[in-house]
Order: structure tokens, then sequence, then C-alpha cells
């Protein structure tokens, strides 16, 4: 055996990573032994003689022996260091099985195959998708960085070493007060503090929620069209889903609907619903509360993007219509200050709080003690209520500018839903014939960055064809150039659309 | 109506709250409304009549009227406004059925039975259970914090609004890397970044990973005893468990485990079994290999504290072991730096690195973009290597300190297990009849954090009895004093035990 030939060969293959050369050794002679080239049974040359081969320290070829020895690749018998018995080429070559076999869950791999989420919650649109129009990312130029990094800073320079330590698994004391204060005085939320828990964004609220509140092949209805994210999350928890479709009131369920689907959970969008933009009637909310304690169901409310209510104050969250609501209700701070945060939370109902409590000391992992103590002095200081006022006022005027164009540009060709509240809105065709996926691909092509309503079909497809625009990222002025640009990409209007059009026009006019 | 009583009663209940008057008014009004004190069909005051009953501007009245409005609990007509004849008290006074009915699922109540997860990924021990021998917690007062937090508040003044948006599904890169290369230099495991995909911990490790790679009902194989947070996951992803039982060598399958209850996934620490300690032989972990890929099955690597290694250099990962393996491999940065980062990660075969990629991209919100960009430099540094070199030897100080004195207090009572590596050993009880949960219990009576091994069992018991301690927290030179302590507090030396470890002593002699 020429040691140094393979030491050599080894070093100037591995050599550059900056490794140690008694390292380097160890892993020339294991990867000799792993191919076979240093055979079971052969005796390894004296360290001493080795050293001098390769010039190198006598320690460094004992340190490789001592690691080949611990690691069970060579033994010592009276010959001196000898390659292990282990039938080690013929097991670990063997890749005859292809991994794929071992590969994906179908339940991931059905996941695979639906729409990335955009909205709600907070999954990413992919990186190809970053710009104007795209749903549920607000304006990150107008976040307050600078104050909320010092608000980190003095945090972070706060943290005792115990507090390095694992967390409170429901999340830190002051900010599910904070949280709390906040939920009660600006959504009408009915909670104190200990119903409280705190997450890393929507989506793992969701897979939180469905797993702890729901079990496999349970029914969960959401709203179709609806929230990718909510529809990944039931599949990811086994859950067996029912689309509910929406009108313009939100939710519909249908009396069969009930009788015929019972669910386990209902979730649900109210003040907003994603994407139609629908808000949910008093009449509904009340009727859908009733109807979930009648069916034992618990409701799971995601207040997404509440804060952002254009005409109007905000509405109050449904989990504070009545006392004991059986309401679960989901936040986040990904809108209203900036996704990569990755805090938001659920609000339990008290009967719950212990149970929860309990479970995620068991099955989460908490900590990030600086990040939640910065985030519950950003709250407490009025600093977050600053900045969601000021960001409801840009958004409004930015809905304004987005609305007065596509009138300008498009007021033929659709008609506008879901404007009242949030950051985005929907843009409806008026002729059936349009098919918006193949819209949205044509206008992707050519940098415009507008999803299909039909991605958040929840199951089967849907009647309605149009386009989600999310405009909390673009400023009003460049709002009607951006809609020229999409009017010119889009389809002519049809004389069928315009005889319809004319018509509704001296409807209104009458 | 009186008004004026209506609203200072109403006011001196919730004015504290900071709430302004229109605020305030609509509050009282909805509630006057929901509990039908103001019953359906009523008129409500004019707002100027109002306004001056209750001394405030009109102004306060009209946007207190016109929230009632759309949230749909007033209407106008002829009459001005009127309460909407919405059943509402019938429909929200109604808590007959408990909502208890609709709680918790069996999933996670099974999972509240168990008993709370303690050190490999992360779950934090109840907050009573803080202080010496808690195992998995790194010695948090020598984290040289000072130095971390620099790192953060340069990353975090070097992010642009856009790295506020949501982050790179699989981790931001500069990180991936930096795991990759530290991984290849000092664990031998073979990947590139494309292979890592960043999590926050442990636990959501294993949470992603037994959903995306097992389906409901598949079998997970878990060492018994063993990791009661990978029974915790394998419960919330609804997967069938087999403990498999460990010995010296590690974990140990027999062939009809094999045959009877064929695993899908097989969850294993070799570098430091959890909690026995013992290091798994390369003659096994070539078996495992051989076998799993016959099985079609991965094996979950889970190398939580194989930094550490007290006698020798650390060992490789079995991940490394050959080309191809089908080992999915878990690390954390709970261990080397400090649990509430809430970092960790997963490296996946080459094979299912594109399926990983696309799946993360629709089922989890990714972001912390100064974390992990600041964590990237404290690895590509050198920062974390000197610091998990530093703790390496003081980690081998307080191992050897604990070791001597339990020799001296405890020696005829018991034997040690798993010292050669991590932060924890096992103190196994040499009378048969000492329960470990009982003696745990008097322990904490009396302050000494010790887990039972009992607490371990995956399945059934544990013949095996005695006691998890955790020792990284601990200063050596304490460690007489908390041991003595201890040894007084245990069940003195019986005859049988006294006549057996004579016998030992004599033996070790000859």
């Amino acid at each position: 055996m020429d040691y140094s030939l393979l030491f050599n060969a080894y070093a100037a293959q591995h050599g550059q990573q900056g490794w140690s050369r008694q390292r380097l050794l160890h892993a020339c002679l294991r990867s000799a032994i792993r191919q076979g080239t240093l055979a079971a049974g052969t005796a390894l040359a004296p360290s001493r003689a080795l050293a001098e081969e390769l010039g190198v320290a006598r320690n460094t070829v004992l340190y490789a022996y001592e690691q080949l020895a611990s690691e069970g690749f060579v033994q010592c018998d009276r010959r001196g260091t000898v390659v292990a018995a282990v039938p080690l080429q013929a097991a670990l070559a063997q890749s005859a099985v292809p991994l794929a076999q071992a590969g994906l869950s179908q339940r991931m791999s059905n996941l695979r195959c639906s729409q990335p989420a955009a909205a709600p919650g907070g999954v990413p649109p992919p990186a190809s998708q970053m710009g104007a129009f795209v749903p549920g990312v607000p304006a990150l130029d107008q976040f307050p960085l600078a104050a909320w990094r010092r608000l980190l800073e003095r945090a972070w320079r706060s943290l005792t070493p115990a507090q390095l330590n694992y967390g409170d698994p429901a999340g830190e004391s002051p900010l599910r007060v904070a949280i709390a204060d906040h939920l009660r005085a600006a959504r009408g939320v009915v909670c104190d503090a200990t119903q409280v828990f705190i997450t890393d964004g929507t989506q793992s609220s969701l897979d939180l929620c469905l797993r702890a509140l729901a079990d496999v092949g349970d029914t969960i209805w959401i709203e179709h069209p609806g929230y990718a994210g909510a529809l990944a999350a039931a599949r990811g928890a086994s859950l067996n889903v029912t689309g509910i479709e929406v009108d313009e009131e939100g939710i519909a369920p249908q009396p069969d609907d009930w009788l015929l689907r019972p669910p386990r959970l209902i979730y649900t969008t109210p003040s907003h619903q994603y994407p139609l933009g629908s808000v949910l009637s008093l009449r509904r909310r009340v009727a859908l509360l009733d109807a979930a304690r009648r069916a034992a169901a618990l409701i799971i409310e995601d207040d997404y993007d509440s804060e952002f209510r254009h005409d109007g104050a905000p509405l109050s969250a449904m989990q504070g219509l009545a006392a004991d609501a059986p309401v679960v209700y989901l936040g986040t701070f990904s809108k209203t200050m900036f996704p990569s945060l990755r805090i938001g939370f659920v609000v339990v109902p008290v009967a719950l709080a212990p149970g929860f409590a309990q479970m995620r000391a068991h099955a989460s992992a908490r900590g990030r003690v600086g990040e939640q103590l910065a985030l519950a002095e950003f709250l407490h200081s009025g600093q977050f209520a600053r900045h969601v006022r000021r960001m409801r006022r840009l958004y409004r005027q930015r809905r304004d500018a987005l609305v007065m164009a596509v009138q300008r540009h498009l007021g033929a060709r659709v008609t506008l839903q879901g404007m009242s509240a949030g950051m985005h809105l929907v843009l409806c065709f008026k002729d059936e014939s349009w098919r918006d996926e193949v819209i949205s691909q044509q206008l992707l092509a050519h940098g415009i960055v507008a999803e299909a309503l039909s991605a958040k079909a929840v199951q089967g497809g849907l009647a309605l064809q149009g386009l989600v625009l999310g405009y909390a990222q673009v400023p009003a002025e460049q709002m009607d150039e951006l809609i020229r640009r999409m009017a010119a990409l889009l389809p002519p209007e049809t004389t069928a659309t315009a005889r319809t059009s004319r018509r509704a026009q001296r409807k209104v006019k009458a």
C-alpha cells in the first residue's frame, strides 16, 4: 500500500477545505476502508512508520487510528492496527432499492400538487412572484425598521443567561398580555392573556389547531374559494375537507351541509373573506355561532388583515360576539408588521386554555425571548397602533388609486369585489369565456403578478373567473400605468359584454 | 331608555381601558343590543338628541351608529336608526352544548398523558424543573452573548425592506451553506447546501419529517427507552409507534421486528443514544443501513449532542457512512448554542431534496432573515467552533467531577452509563427493587432535579431503573456536594447489593 500516494490524492481532493492533517488522514483512511482499497484484515502501517512516510507527526497518525478504532473501522490485535471485518462494501454499495420508494408521504405529495398558498397566514409566493399585486405582503419599505431594531437591541441587552433557555411553551408572558390588551381594545375580542398562545405565524397556528382540535378523518369546512394555506394544513393533519361556497355575505353553508357533512372545524375569514373580500354579515355570524354550538363544532376565525378597513373603523371579531363563543381566533403580525418576523398567535376559548397549555408543553419548543419581549414593547408603547393607523391611510390611498385605474382602463370588462378592507381586491371578468389562469400566466410573462382566482379553489373549479390583486406594496402613483399595461394585455371587450355592460350602465343611471 | 345611565354605567366599567368616547359609546350600545336591553325594532334616539343627552359631540354618536350599522346591529329606516331584528339573545345565550364536547382531539389528548419531552430536540422541562441535572440544557452562562448580540445587530442593520418579506422556504442560503460546510468538516455528513432545510428546532424538524415521509398508520420505530419528543411527534403525525430495545451497542432491532413490524421510518440517536448514552456500533450501523434499504425505510438520525464527545474526537454521523444513505439527518443549535435561539435543520438525501423544497413552499412560512444571517456568520467566522471546543472541555470537566462524586458517594448502589459523550449520563440502580419515579419525586421535593429513566419508556415499562443526570449546567465544584446530598436521600445499600458489589470489586481486582 502506497500511503503517500493515497494520502496525497485524497489531500489534493479535499485539502482545500481547511482540514487539519489529522482530520485529512482519518478521512482518507476511512474512505479507503469503505471503498475496499484497504480490505478487511489488512494490518495498517505502524504509526511511527506511517508518520515518517507521510512526513507528519506521529501524534497525527495516532489520532487518526484512534478515531478509526472508536468508529469501529479498525481493531487492535497482536499484528497491530487491523482493518475490521465488517461487510462494508457489500452492504453500503447496494443502492439497488431506489430511495424514491421510501420517498414523500402521500399526504405531502398531495400538497405539492396544489397551488402555493399566498395570503392569510403566511406562505411565501415563489421567488419569481415578488412584485406588483402579490397579495398578502404589506408595504415593507414603510415599516419603522430602525425603531424596531432599537427595541430588539434593548430586549437582547436585557436578557439574562436563564432567558436563553427554553421559554414558556405558551409564549412569553409580557407578549401574551400585550396581545390580549390589543385584541380587547381594537378587535372586540373577549379574552385574557391565559387564552393567548404565541406561534411562529398563521401556518403554525393552523398546524397546531387542526391537529389539536380534530382527529384523522374528521371534517373541516373551508371557504371555497379560500386560503390554500388552510387547505395545506388540513391535508397535513389528515382531515377531510369540505369546501363551503362563499357569497356576498361571506361563508354560506346550506342545511344539507350541516346534515350530511357535519364539521368538527370551520375555517373562516369573516372580517374580509379570503380571497373574495366579503364581510360575513351579522345575521350569518349569529347563525354560524348557533349552528356550530349545536353541532359541537369549533369555528377557526382567521382575522388576517382586519386592521385595515377602508370604509369605517375595523369590524369587531366574531369571537367577541357571544360570551364563551365556540371560536378559536387566529392573528398574525405578518400583515401589520412584516412577514419575516414570524410571530402569530391563537386565542382559544377559556375551557380549552388549560388543555392547550399542557399540550404545548409536550409538543412545541419555545424560545425567541428577545423577539417576543421586543414585540411586547412595540405593542405596549403604542408604536404598533401608530404604524397600523399610518398603513391604513396608505393602503386606502392605494386602493382608491387602484379602483380608479381599473374603472378607467378596464371598467367595461371587469367588476370589482372585496374593496372595503384589507390589502387586496378581486377583479372579476364579465366575459365568462376568459380563463383566469391563462390570463395570469400571460400577465406574469410581461412582469405583472396577478394571481388567478381559480388558484384559490378549495374543491372543484370556480364559476367566477378573475384576478386577485394585492395593492399594499404598489405606490398610488404607479397604479394607473400598471393597470393601463394590464388592460392592453387583456382580451378586448366582446360585443356581448359590451352590450351587457351598457345595459348595466343604463340601469345605474335610471 | 335612559341613555345617560346606560352609558355612565358602561363607562365606569370599561373607561379605565383608555378607550375614546366614540369607542365607548359604540361598545355600550352593542352590549345593550346583545343583552336585549335595546330590543329588536327599537328606534335609537336621533343622533343630535343623544349627543346632547350624553354631553358628547354629535360626530361621536354618528360614528357609533355607523359602526353598529356596518356590523349589522342596527338598520336605517323611515323611523331613523333601528335595532335590527336578528335573533341575537336566543342564539348567543345558548351555551347549552358545553364547549368541552368540541374539545381537544384524541391524538393530542394522548400526548397530554405522556411524559414531557426533555432532551434531544427541544421541548422544555416544566418551569419547576429548571436547575441542577435537567438534561438537555447547555451551560447558558458560558454562551458568548455579547458577541452574538453584535452579529445580530450587524445582520439587522444590513437588512433591506425586501428581506422583511417571506424568506426562502428552505432557509436563507448563506446559513444553508455554512451548515453544510460545518457538517461535512465536523460530522462527516455527505451533503451540499441544497439538501439542508432550516427549521425552528428539532421538534419542528420531526413534525416536518414525520408528516412528509410517512402516512397515517405507517409504522415508525423509536428507541426504547427513547426521546419523548419523537414519540409526541409520531402521535401528532398519527403514526403507529413500535419501541425497539436498546443495548450497549445502541438500537437493536430483531429479525422479527423487520418481518412483523416493518418500519417506514426509524428514529435513532446513534452518536449518543438518548437516554442510555450507548454509541451505535459500526457493525450495527452497517446492518441498519442495509436492512433499511431492503425494507425501503428511511432512518432519521437525530445527532443532538454529538459535538460533545469526551473520549476522543466526535464520531462521524451515520449519514456519511454510505453514498446515498437512506438517512435524514437532524441537527440543532439548542445544545451547541442555546435553546431559545430556535434554529435547527434537516439534511435530506439528494433524491428527496426537490420534493422537500416544493413541499415547504406550500406548508411552511419562513423568515427570521436577520437571525439566520447572524448564525451563518457565527458559523463562518469560526466563533461557533471555538465555543463548541470550549464547551467540550468544560463539559468533560463537569462529567469527570460528576463521575468521581458518584463513585465516591454512590459507588456501591449504582452503575454509570453513557458517559462518553454529550451532556448527560445515566445512573442505574443496582437494587432492582428501587423505583426511579418514586426516587425522582423524592429528590425533586428536596430541590434536586433528576429525571427518572422510566419516564423515557416508549412502550411498556423498563426493567432498568435509574436517573438521567444532565451535567452541562452544573459547575464541577458543586458536584460533590450535590451528589452527597442525593446519596443521603437515596435508600441505603442493601445486603444483597453490597454482596454483589463486593464480588464485582474482587473480580475487577483479579
